[in-house]
Protein backbone atom coordinates (compact mmCIF):
# COMPACT_ATOMS: atom_id res chain seq x y z
CA UNK A 1 0.00 0.00 0.00
CA UNK A 2 1.12 3.41 -1.03
CA UNK A 3 2.15 6.66 1.74
CA UNK A 4 -0.86 8.26 0.04
CA UNK A 5 -3.57 5.57 0.78
CA UNK A 6 -2.21 4.66 4.20
CA UNK A 7 -2.43 8.36 5.04
CA UNK A 8 -5.84 8.58 3.63
CA UNK A 9 -7.21 5.07 5.76
CA UNK A 10 -5.09 6.65 8.89
CA UNK A 11 -7.70 9.57 8.32
CA UNK A 12 -10.96 7.29 7.91
CA UNK A 13 -10.14 5.47 10.96
CA UNK A 14 -9.48 8.46 13.08
CA UNK A 15 -12.76 10.68 11.82
CA UNK A 16 -15.21 7.18 13.22
CA UNK A 17 -14.63 8.89 16.34
CA UNK A 18 -17.37 11.27 15.82
CA UNK A 19 -19.86 8.41 15.66
CA UNK A 20 -18.88 8.72 19.96
CA UNK A 21 -19.57 13.00 20.04
CA UNK A 22 -22.83 13.03 21.15
CA UNK A 23 -24.97 16.52 20.85
CA UNK A 24 -27.79 17.98 22.79
CA UNK A 25 -30.83 16.50 19.98
CA UNK A 26 -32.30 13.13 20.70
CA UNK A 27 -33.11 10.96 17.57
CA UNK A 28 -36.50 9.74 17.40
CA UNK A 29 -36.78 6.74 17.87
CA UNK A 30 -34.55 5.35 21.12
CA UNK A 31 -34.10 7.06 24.28
CA UNK A 32 -30.68 8.66 23.66
CA UNK A 33 -28.83 11.57 21.77
CA UNK A 34 -27.89 11.71 18.43
CA UNK A 35 -23.93 11.99 18.09
CA UNK A 36 -22.15 14.18 15.30
CA UNK A 37 -21.87 11.46 12.36
CA UNK A 38 -25.45 10.69 12.40
CA UNK A 39 -26.64 14.67 12.41
CA UNK A 40 -23.73 15.05 9.33
CA UNK A 41 -25.85 12.20 7.47
CA UNK A 42 -29.09 13.55 8.23
CA UNK A 43 -28.62 17.24 6.91
CA UNK A 44 -25.92 15.61 3.83
CA UNK A 45 -29.58 14.93 2.69
CA UNK A 46 -31.37 17.68 3.24
CA UNK A 47 -28.57 19.71 1.28
CA UNK A 48 -29.71 18.13 -2.26
CA UNK A 49 -33.65 17.36 -0.66
CA UNK A 50 -34.01 20.97 0.25
CA UNK A 51 -31.60 23.00 -2.13
CA UNK A 52 -34.69 24.72 -3.94
CA UNK A 53 -35.01 26.59 -0.89
CA UNK A 54 -32.09 28.35 -0.87
CA UNK A 55 -31.82 32.72 -1.46
CA UNK A 56 -29.12 31.71 -4.02
CA UNK A 57 -27.98 29.59 -6.52
CA UNK A 58 -25.76 26.84 -4.61
CA UNK A 59 -23.36 23.96 -5.75
CA UNK A 60 -25.10 21.06 -4.09
CA UNK A 61 -21.31 18.85 -4.21
CA UNK A 62 -19.97 21.76 -2.47
CA UNK A 63 -22.82 22.26 0.31
CA UNK A 64 -22.90 18.40 0.68
CA UNK A 65 -19.03 18.14 1.32
CA UNK A 66 -19.47 21.15 3.94
CA UNK A 67 -21.99 19.54 5.94
CA UNK A 68 -20.21 15.87 5.75
CA UNK A 69 -17.21 17.44 6.89
CA UNK A 70 -18.17 20.60 9.14
CA UNK A 71 -18.60 18.67 12.82
CA UNK A 72 -14.63 16.86 12.25
CA UNK A 73 -13.25 18.91 14.61
CA UNK A 74 -15.17 18.30 17.20
CA UNK A 75 -13.50 14.80 17.69
CA UNK A 76 -10.91 17.38 19.45
CA UNK A 77 -12.76 20.04 20.22
CA UNK A 78 -16.35 18.22 21.42
CA UNK A 79 -19.47 19.67 20.74
CA UNK A 80 -20.97 23.11 22.15
CA UNK A 81 -24.24 23.03 22.31
CA UNK A 82 -25.91 26.24 20.63
CA UNK A 83 -27.26 28.44 23.00
CA UNK A 84 -23.95 28.26 25.22
CA UNK A 85 -22.37 31.23 25.11
CA UNK A 86 -19.51 30.69 27.37
CA UNK A 87 -19.06 27.43 25.08
CA UNK A 88 -19.23 29.45 22.61
CA UNK A 89 -16.42 31.66 23.63
CA UNK A 90 -13.68 29.44 23.26
CA UNK A 91 -15.40 27.23 20.53
CA UNK A 92 -13.10 28.91 17.65
CA UNK A 93 -9.76 28.30 19.21
CA UNK A 94 -10.56 24.94 20.39
CA UNK A 95 -11.62 24.08 16.71
CA UNK A 96 -9.05 25.65 14.71
CA UNK A 97 -6.57 23.13 16.87
CA UNK A 98 -8.61 20.18 15.86
CA UNK A 99 -8.89 21.04 12.58
CA UNK A 100 -4.77 21.01 12.09
CA UNK A 101 -3.82 18.03 13.97
CA UNK A 102 -6.93 15.72 12.42
CA UNK A 103 -6.95 16.87 8.76
CA UNK A 104 -3.34 17.36 9.12
CA UNK A 105 -3.34 13.40 9.25
CA UNK A 106 -4.24 13.75 5.46
CA UNK A 107 -1.69 14.19 2.35
CA UNK A 108 -1.35 17.94 1.76
CA UNK A 109 -3.58 18.18 -1.03
CA UNK A 110 -6.69 16.69 0.62
CA UNK A 111 -5.58 18.43 3.82
CA UNK A 112 -5.95 21.89 2.30
CA UNK A 113 -9.14 20.63 0.96
CA UNK A 114 -10.95 19.55 3.83
CA UNK A 115 -9.38 22.65 6.09
CA UNK A 116 -10.71 25.42 3.39
CA UNK A 117 -14.28 23.54 3.21
CA UNK A 118 -14.08 23.42 6.96
CA UNK A 119 -13.31 27.15 7.06
CA UNK A 120 -15.64 28.08 4.67
CA UNK A 121 -19.03 26.40 6.36
CA UNK A 122 -17.61 28.20 9.54
CA UNK A 123 -17.30 31.64 8.27
CA UNK A 124 -21.11 31.47 6.65
CA UNK A 125 -20.17 33.88 3.28
CA UNK A 126 -20.58 32.49 0.54
CA UNK A 127 -24.32 30.83 -1.01
CA UNK A 128 -23.54 27.04 -0.27
CA UNK A 129 -21.71 28.35 3.67
CA UNK A 130 -24.76 29.81 4.51
CA UNK A 131 -27.06 27.24 3.02
CA UNK A 132 -25.32 24.62 4.81
CA UNK A 133 -25.50 26.84 8.20
CA UNK A 134 -29.44 26.69 7.81
CA UNK A 135 -29.76 22.97 7.11
CA UNK A 136 -27.38 22.53 10.15
CA UNK A 137 -29.88 24.54 12.30
CA UNK A 138 -33.14 23.33 10.75
CA UNK A 139 -32.84 19.45 11.22
CA UNK A 140 -32.31 19.81 15.23
CA UNK A 141 -35.37 22.19 15.65
CA UNK A 142 -37.39 19.57 13.45
CA UNK A 143 -36.03 16.72 15.84
CA UNK A 144 -36.43 18.64 18.74
CA UNK A 145 -40.04 19.98 17.56
CA UNK A 146 -41.33 15.56 17.05
CA UNK A 147 -39.85 14.83 20.30
CA UNK A 148 -42.20 17.31 21.99
CA UNK A 149 -39.21 20.02 22.70
CA UNK A 150 -37.22 16.94 24.75
CA UNK A 151 -34.03 19.42 24.59
CA UNK A 152 -35.51 22.61 24.64
CA UNK A 153 -37.00 22.10 28.19
CA UNK A 154 -33.90 20.29 29.50
CA UNK A 155 -31.77 23.12 28.82
CA UNK A 156 -34.83 25.51 30.16
CA UNK A 157 -34.52 27.31 25.84
CA UNK A 158 -36.95 30.13 25.86
CA UNK A 159 -38.78 30.76 22.18
CA UNK A 160 -37.20 33.84 21.66
CA UNK A 161 -33.49 32.49 22.20
CA UNK A 162 -34.59 30.05 19.11
CA UNK A 163 -35.47 32.71 17.29
CA UNK A 164 -32.67 35.38 17.97
CA UNK A 165 -29.84 32.36 17.62
CA UNK A 166 -31.60 31.26 14.39
CA UNK A 167 -32.40 34.30 12.47
CA UNK A 168 -29.35 34.57 10.96
CA UNK A 169 -31.28 31.95 8.42
CA UNK A 170 -33.40 34.22 6.48
CA UNK A 171 -29.75 35.51 4.52
CA UNK A 172 -29.48 31.55 3.28
CA UNK A 173 -33.12 30.64 3.03
CA UNK A 174 -36.78 32.90 3.43
CA UNK A 175 -38.74 29.74 2.64
CA UNK A 176 -36.88 27.58 5.74
CA UNK A 177 -36.80 30.56 8.00
CA UNK A 178 -40.61 30.96 7.69
CA UNK A 179 -41.37 27.36 8.29
CA UNK A 180 -38.87 27.73 11.27
CA UNK A 181 -40.79 30.18 12.75
CA UNK A 182 -43.85 28.21 11.88
CA UNK A 183 -42.60 25.60 14.28
CA UNK A 184 -40.77 27.48 16.95
CA UNK A 185 -44.14 29.53 17.57
CA UNK A 186 -46.41 26.21 17.30
CA UNK A 187 -43.46 24.94 19.56
CA UNK A 188 -44.36 27.28 22.50
CA UNK A 189 -47.93 27.34 22.04
CA UNK A 190 -47.55 23.54 23.14
CA UNK A 191 -45.48 24.76 25.59
CA UNK A 192 -42.65 23.18 24.91
CA UNK A 193 -40.36 26.31 25.41
CA UNK A 194 -40.06 28.42 28.52
CA UNK B 1 -46.62 25.70 5.33
CA UNK B 2 -47.26 24.35 1.38
CA UNK B 3 -47.85 20.85 0.91
CA UNK B 4 -44.32 20.28 -0.73
CA UNK B 5 -42.43 21.25 2.24
CA UNK B 6 -45.07 19.20 4.52
CA UNK B 7 -44.18 16.02 2.76
CA UNK B 8 -40.20 16.74 2.64
CA UNK B 9 -40.24 17.03 6.49
CA UNK B 10 -42.12 14.22 6.97
CA UNK B 11 -40.00 12.33 5.17
CA UNK B 12 -36.81 13.81 6.25
CA UNK B 13 -38.54 12.68 10.43
CA UNK B 14 -39.16 9.51 8.89
CA UNK B 15 -35.14 8.74 7.45
CA UNK B 16 -34.27 9.28 11.62
CA UNK B 17 -35.14 5.70 11.95
CA UNK B 18 -32.01 4.81 10.15
CA UNK B 19 -30.34 5.61 13.41
CA UNK B 20 -31.68 2.94 15.19
CA UNK B 21 -30.51 -0.15 12.42
CA UNK B 22 -27.72 -1.96 13.58
CA UNK B 23 -25.46 -3.83 11.45
CA UNK B 24 -22.66 -6.55 12.20
CA UNK B 25 -19.96 -3.99 12.33
CA UNK B 26 -18.77 -2.35 15.62
CA UNK B 27 -17.44 1.13 15.83
CA UNK B 28 -14.03 2.15 16.99
CA UNK B 29 -14.74 3.65 20.50
CA UNK B 30 -17.25 2.16 21.83
CA UNK B 31 -18.53 -1.32 22.73
CA UNK B 32 -21.75 -1.01 20.51
CA UNK B 33 -22.68 -2.13 16.38
CA UNK B 34 -22.52 0.70 14.06
CA UNK B 35 -25.96 1.73 12.86
CA UNK B 36 -26.78 2.56 9.44
CA UNK B 37 -26.70 6.35 9.67
CA UNK B 38 -23.06 6.24 10.72
CA UNK B 39 -21.80 3.57 7.83
CA UNK B 40 -24.13 6.06 5.42
CA UNK B 41 -22.26 9.56 6.62
CA UNK B 42 -19.09 7.08 6.81
CA UNK B 43 -19.10 6.36 2.89
CA UNK B 44 -20.17 9.51 2.03
CA UNK B 45 -16.64 10.82 2.97
CA UNK B 46 -14.77 7.99 1.03
CA UNK B 47 -17.19 8.78 -1.97
CA UNK B 48 -14.84 11.77 -2.24
CA UNK B 49 -11.99 11.38 -0.37
CA UNK B 50 -10.98 7.97 -2.32
CA UNK B 51 -12.48 8.95 -5.60
CA UNK B 52 -9.07 9.03 -7.31
CA UNK B 53 -9.45 5.27 -7.17
CA UNK B 54 -11.89 4.23 -9.29
CA UNK B 55 -11.56 2.27 -12.43
CA UNK B 56 -13.45 5.09 -14.52
CA UNK B 57 -14.32 8.47 -14.12
CA UNK B 58 -17.30 9.26 -11.82
CA UNK B 59 -20.06 11.96 -10.65
CA UNK B 60 -19.00 12.42 -7.47
CA UNK B 61 -22.10 14.28 -6.59
CA UNK B 62 -23.96 11.21 -7.62
CA UNK B 63 -21.86 9.02 -6.23
CA UNK B 64 -22.35 10.51 -2.77
CA UNK B 65 -26.15 10.48 -3.31
CA UNK B 66 -26.01 6.65 -3.99
CA UNK B 67 -23.83 5.76 -0.55
CA UNK B 68 -26.40 8.67 1.40
CA UNK B 69 -29.61 7.37 0.45
CA UNK B 70 -28.42 3.48 -0.67
CA UNK B 71 -29.81 2.17 3.14
CA UNK B 72 -32.57 3.84 3.53
CA UNK B 73 -34.85 0.79 2.68
CA UNK B 74 -33.47 -0.90 5.64
CA UNK B 75 -35.87 1.07 8.11
CA UNK B 76 -38.69 -1.36 6.63
CA UNK B 77 -36.24 -4.18 5.41
CA UNK B 78 -33.55 -4.29 8.31
CA UNK B 79 -30.11 -4.98 7.94
CA UNK B 80 -29.37 -7.75 5.58
CA UNK B 81 -25.83 -9.58 6.48
CA UNK B 82 -23.41 -9.43 4.19
CA UNK B 83 -22.32 -12.71 4.71
CA UNK B 84 -25.89 -14.35 5.00
CA UNK B 85 -26.36 -16.26 2.25
CA UNK B 86 -29.95 -17.18 3.01
CA UNK B 87 -31.15 -13.57 4.11
CA UNK B 88 -29.93 -12.52 0.61
CA UNK B 89 -32.57 -14.67 -0.74
CA UNK B 90 -35.41 -12.40 0.58
CA UNK B 91 -33.32 -8.85 0.09
CA UNK B 92 -34.40 -7.84 -2.88
CA UNK B 93 -38.36 -8.48 -2.45
CA UNK B 94 -38.49 -6.71 1.02
CA UNK B 95 -36.22 -3.59 0.05
CA UNK B 96 -38.35 -3.11 -3.41
CA UNK B 97 -41.69 -2.87 -0.97
CA UNK B 98 -40.01 -0.39 1.18
CA UNK B 99 -38.65 1.75 -1.15
CA UNK B 100 -41.80 2.18 -2.03
CA UNK B 101 -43.74 2.81 0.95
CA UNK B 102 -40.57 5.90 2.16
CA UNK B 103 -39.77 7.22 -0.99
CA UNK B 104 -43.32 7.42 -1.18
CA UNK B 105 -43.64 10.16 1.16
CA UNK B 106 -41.67 12.51 -0.76
CA UNK B 107 -43.34 14.66 -3.53
CA UNK B 108 -43.36 13.03 -6.86
CA UNK B 109 -39.92 14.28 -8.48
CA UNK B 110 -38.04 13.42 -5.67
CA UNK B 111 -40.09 10.59 -5.11
CA UNK B 112 -38.66 8.87 -8.74
CA UNK B 113 -35.16 10.76 -8.25
CA UNK B 114 -34.37 8.40 -4.97
CA UNK B 115 -35.95 5.51 -6.02
CA UNK B 116 -33.99 5.47 -9.68
CA UNK B 117 -30.65 6.66 -7.47
CA UNK B 118 -31.47 3.38 -5.38
CA UNK B 119 -32.24 0.76 -7.99
CA UNK B 120 -29.08 2.29 -9.52
CA UNK B 121 -27.10 1.45 -6.55
CA UNK B 122 -28.13 -2.08 -6.12
CA UNK B 123 -27.83 -2.45 -10.19
CA UNK B 124 -24.18 -1.58 -9.91
CA UNK B 125 -23.99 -1.27 -13.48
CA UNK B 126 -22.84 2.56 -13.96
CA UNK B 127 -19.20 3.83 -12.72
CA UNK B 128 -20.78 5.02 -9.96
CA UNK B 129 -22.31 2.45 -8.77
CA UNK B 130 -19.79 0.26 -8.90
CA UNK B 131 -17.94 2.60 -7.09
CA UNK B 132 -20.12 2.98 -4.56
CA UNK B 133 -20.60 -0.49 -3.98
CA UNK B 134 -16.56 -0.79 -3.44
CA UNK B 135 -16.52 2.04 -0.58
CA UNK B 136 -19.82 0.43 0.67
CA UNK B 137 -17.75 -2.74 1.69
CA UNK B 138 -13.98 -1.26 1.90
CA UNK B 139 -15.48 0.83 4.99
CA UNK B 140 -16.47 -2.25 7.04
CA UNK B 141 -13.25 -4.15 6.29
CA UNK B 142 -10.96 -1.15 7.55
CA UNK B 143 -13.39 -0.75 10.85
CA UNK B 144 -13.01 -4.70 11.42
CA UNK B 145 -9.46 -4.64 10.63
CA UNK B 146 -8.88 -2.20 13.14
CA UNK B 147 -11.02 -3.83 16.03
CA UNK B 148 -9.05 -7.15 15.08
CA UNK B 149 -11.34 -8.39 13.59
CA UNK B 150 -14.23 -9.34 15.96
CA UNK B 151 -17.51 -9.20 13.72
CA UNK B 152 -15.66 -11.73 11.59
CA UNK B 153 -15.13 -13.70 14.74
CA UNK B 154 -18.76 -13.15 16.24
CA UNK B 155 -19.74 -14.61 12.67
CA UNK B 156 -17.00 -17.19 12.17
CA UNK B 157 -15.97 -15.55 8.88
CA UNK B 158 -13.19 -16.99 6.53
CA UNK B 159 -11.01 -15.19 4.41
CA UNK B 160 -12.49 -16.89 1.35
CA UNK B 161 -15.38 -15.80 2.26
CA UNK B 162 -14.36 -12.47 2.29
CA UNK B 163 -12.40 -12.23 -0.94
CA UNK B 164 -14.66 -14.05 -2.51
CA UNK B 165 -17.89 -12.01 -1.82
CA UNK B 166 -16.03 -8.64 -1.93
CA UNK B 167 -14.29 -9.87 -5.67
CA UNK B 168 -16.88 -7.64 -7.67
CA UNK B 169 -14.52 -4.62 -6.12
CA UNK B 170 -12.11 -4.93 -8.86
CA UNK B 171 -14.89 -3.66 -11.42
CA UNK B 172 -14.97 -0.76 -9.34
CA UNK B 173 -11.60 0.15 -8.29
CA UNK B 174 -8.54 -2.29 -8.72
CA UNK B 175 -6.43 -0.10 -6.37
CA UNK B 176 -9.34 -0.60 -3.69
CA UNK B 177 -9.04 -4.16 -4.17
CA UNK B 178 -5.11 -4.36 -4.19
CA UNK B 179 -5.64 -3.06 -0.91
CA UNK B 180 -8.34 -4.93 0.57
CA UNK B 181 -6.03 -8.19 -0.14
CA UNK B 182 -3.24 -7.03 1.52
CA UNK B 183 -5.39 -6.24 4.20
CA UNK B 184 -7.37 -9.15 4.65
CA UNK B 185 -4.00 -11.50 4.75
CA UNK B 186 -2.84 -9.73 6.97
CA UNK B 187 -5.95 -10.10 9.16
CA UNK B 188 -5.87 -14.24 8.10
CA UNK B 189 -2.15 -14.15 9.15
CA UNK B 190 -3.10 -12.31 12.64
CA UNK B 191 -5.62 -15.33 13.13
CA UNK B 192 -8.52 -12.84 12.98
CA UNK B 193 -10.25 -14.84 10.35
CA UNK B 194 -11.34 -18.27 9.74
Amino acid sequence: MNERLKKQIEFITEIDKLKNIYRQTYVLGEDRKENDSEHSWHIAILAFLLAEYSNEPIDILKTIKLVLIHDIVEIDAGDTYYYDDDGYKTKEIREEKASQRIFGLLPDDQRSEMYELWREFEDRKTPESKFANVIDHVQPIILNYSKQGIAWKEHNISKNQVLERNSYMKDGSEDLWNCINEIVNDANKKGWLK
